[in-house]
């Protein structure tokens, strides 16, 4: 197995999607497959994917092609799925409870351990079995369950106070959801949804139609 | 102002981030500012800025920078916020009920105008005053109301043949929500969110560390 130390992100964004595939071929019971037929099922060219497979040590044999199964299990573990991960969400209302309700998640090792709000009307709520905190019990929450990944559901106002919390409370990785840019320390990873950024992209796109 | 035609999707991507610090500038009442100071604000480099901005037809002078108000009408207009969109949302599950209540989509002028699924549990139910119709009733819902934009919220498997009803619907725009690649036709646009590819760039990330 290569050192995945030089790998770029540009690499790393596309194996949530190799790994998707794959898993779908799984699904149809397929053994093998060459990087052709992966080109024409997942869209990249032969060549990339020969290129993007090869920076994790080639899987591939000439003339074999990928075995499914074994480059599934190979992407999983270069993405970390091979243990499970703590997760909290900050932020009860329409869009954290939705993923708190996201029964996806779960099958790839996310346990949604804790929800946390300011909001008093929310407070007490239970959603997914799992019930929504006082952001002020966060601190101590974390003292005794580690959290390897928090969700920020927020307002924008609200999300950097958020942010600073939590890396108080030492977590280190960070999925926002907030329209905001955060502000965090070199060691916090952040992975930002930005929706309306991703709707206004569309827009322009209809709008050139 | 330059055609266009010929703007990289790059650039277009960049655009909604312009949009949204160029807002956080205009309510703090801030009037004029330089590509550099730009740059401290958004991360990106001031030479970038420069040339992203050019694309347009150049909205700086030498030694003034850019008026904040005009710049963000401007970037506004080539994203197509000049006018107001439709949206329908297929799949009022729990995600597809977090977008419907999803206040600030309203504010960029994306108005609400149907909800459609197959569960009979949820047809008739109303979320954000909008009723949930029965996903037959589309086809005719669409030749009276003009739909611009849909949402797809529902499961993996039940994507792509929603994507085939909207474009016998002659929808063109679909922001898809649906963990899968949609086919359609070369005059569909597709933007997707893809949540849970996102979620696992992030837990390479979190194995890294």
């Amino acid at each position: 197995m290569a050192s995945n130390q030089n790998i770029s992100m540009a690499v790393i964004r596309r194996l949530p999607k190799y790994h998707r595939y794959l898993r779908e071929l799984l699904d149809k019971d397929v053994k093998r497959i060459s990087s052709k037929e992966l080109s024409e099922i997942i869209g990249f060219t032969a060549s990339q994917i020969r290129q993007d497979l090869n920076n994790f040590g080639g899987f591939g044999q000439q003339g074999y092609g990928y075995n499914v199964e074994d480059l599934y299990n190979e992407i999983g573990k270069i993405l970390g799925l091979t243990k499970n991960y703590n997760t909290i969400i900050v932020g009860a209302g329409n869009l954290g409870q939705a993923l708190a309700n996201y029964a996806s998640f779960g099958r790839f090792g996310f346990n949604l351990v804790g929800i946390f709000d300011i909001n008093p009307k929310l407070i007490g709520l239970k959603i997914n079995n799992v019930e929504v905190r006082d952001m002020d019990e966060l601190k101590a929450f974390a003292s005794e369950t580690p959290v390897d990944i928090a969700y920020i559901c927020t307002s924008r106002s609200g999300a950097q106070d958020v942010a600073d919390a939590l890396m108080e409370c030492k977590i280190k990785a960070v999925w926002n959801f907030a329209p905001v840019d955060l502000k965090v320390d070199d060691d916090v990873i952040v992975e930002n949804v930005h929706l309306i950024d991703n709707l206004l992209t569309l827009t322009y796109f209809v709008k050139e139609q």
